[in-house]
């Protein structure tokens, strides 16, 4: 491909694993991973930013493959002593992911951006790809349950997704800019297109979407806006993308969340098992895309990366 | 022994091996361990207390006992991904010992005094005997040095106690409060003894006697002032107290440590390698008792022990 920058909207592992793939397909700086930082948290006097935290690991290598968060060679001893101390320990964090946490926590303390604290570390890590967060400001994803709003981390880990979900709120998205060099990449005029990664629609890419001026950018901007579904089947591949989408009444199928995103999609990816949906999409007006969507290999990564970026060319012709 | 409170005033590994065999004699609550806080500093946005920590970490079984520092089965995984990340990696953190780290910066920043989150982690830990801080003020020792001033941990650990030592400053040391347990300690009519443990005269002992008021409250007490020698055979057991005393002009001596703490002492122990100075700390009018100090099993901290607290009873009567 082309010349223009390449966004990719992403939330945590089904993202990464697609920025990942999008990563490996020679775009070299034209490719800007925009991370979700609506479930970052306080906590233990660290702020934590899971999603960027994962698209940072899964890009350098130091992922854990099997339990599909966290970094490879990962120990526990910090988190027995905390629990020996009676400390919080609801929230599993590794020795060595500590590192990235107290390192952060002090740039940031220090008067660092969050932009600027991911580049230092991004580029340690050997990088290549520029990876921001989707705004420095605080933004803080609630998430409207049965028995009252919670914190998403309490929801999403302490709670694990347990209670019924009404509705979502972002704390401070109003006052929140999105970031600078995403900003700029949106008004690029060679911008090639905005890829929404099959990361959870409610929790991880409405965050970015709901930032002041985003929606009415994606609206009128030239290049083609194409999602991937993170729905198979009518399942979540991880998550509690099906559980919420249930809880709030929608079907749980790769159409409802074509419906989700609305008018802002110009092509919509689908499993081949949701095959029988791409008419459906299409009569939205988005153009569908029927692919392995389930990434198991890096080679499967890679494929959905180019097919993903082919539907955008097809779009944009 | 009797009613009233034992006060043990103590650094890092020599004042807590003979905290802990104090800690083992049926003192019960009348045992009042206060430690140094001198050596306390900010880094990577914690902070760290290398004193109260050994403390607490050899009354709970919790410590090293090879190393002589930190706890046993710690592991390195943080230190080695915060060097990956290119973190300052100077000061070796245990993946086990962040735990309290944590624990503490953030019940510290919430407002909670040292006092009351080393009493919150002590006892949770199962320790009988009441550790405190010297203070709940911050009080850092500078050590100045030909080369200039430089934090204590900076010459301690990151200059590996290289500098040549002009003199020593306590910052903060004159707005500090002596620690309430301590104070009322120190004005309790049974109070028994007050032991100066075997640490570092310089850097661990004279930040708690420098404390507005103990000095004159040490010379003022009727309870007897017992210091134990970290000097043996002209030789620091541990850390960098010779060298400094050689570096300061001072001969390197038990004697010379018993004639710095000058009229404070009423009774002083010298290892047997240093019977023959005995007299000549008689000769400042401090009784003088020769036995074994060098702590190398826990019979020998609970033998030490036991011979101080005989010193300052045979002192009172």
């Amino acid at each position: 491909m082309g010349q223009g920058p390449v966004i990719a909207l992403s939330g945590g592992v089904g993202g990464a694993k697609l920025a990942l793939g999008l990563s490996r397909l020679d775009l070299g700086d034209e490719l800007l991973i925009v991370a979700n930082v609506g479930d970052d948290f306080e906590h233990l006097g660290l702020t934590i930013c899971p999603d960027l935290d994962t698209v940072t690991y899964t890009l350098s290598g130091l992922s854990d493959q099997e339990k599909g968060w966290g970094r490879t060679d990962e120990g526990w001893r910090f988190m027995e002593s905390l629990g020996q101390l009676g400390g919080e320990d609801w929230f599993n964090l590794g020795d060595r992911d500590l590192a990235l946490h107290i390192m952060r926590t002090q740039a940031l303390r220090s008067g660092e951006s969050l932009t600027a604290v991911t580049r230092t570390i991004t580029r340690r890590l050997g990088i290549a790809a520029p990876i921001v967060p989707m705004t420095d400001d605080p933004v803080r994803t609630m998430v409207q349950t049965a028995d009252g709003p919670l914190a998403f981390q309490h929801y999403f880990v302490r709670d694990r997704c347990e209670p019924v979900v009404t509705g979502f709120d972002f704390t401070g998205i109003n006052n929140a800019r999105p970031q600078a060099d995403f900003k700029a990449a949106l008004s690029d005029p060679d911008l090639q297109a905005i890829v929404i990664t099959p990361s959870n629609p409610f929790v991880s890419v409405d965050p970015i979407l709901n930032l002041p001026g985003i929606r009415d950018t994606l609206r009128a901007v030239a290049a083609p806006v194409v999602a991937v579904s993170p729905i198979v089947a009518g399942l979540a591949i991880k998550g509690p993308a099906a559980k919420m989408m249930h809880e709030l009444g929608m079907p749980t199928t790769a159409l409802a969340v074509a419906e989700h995103y609305g008018e802002l999609l110009d092509g919509f990816v689908l499993d081949h098992g949701d095959g029988d949906q791409a008419n459906a999409v299409a009569a939205l007006g988005v153009r569908p895309l029927v692919t392995k969507t389930v990434m198991e290999s890096l080679e499967d990564r890679e494929n959905l990366a180019r097919e993903v970026l082919g539907l955008a060319r097809d779009i944009g012709n």
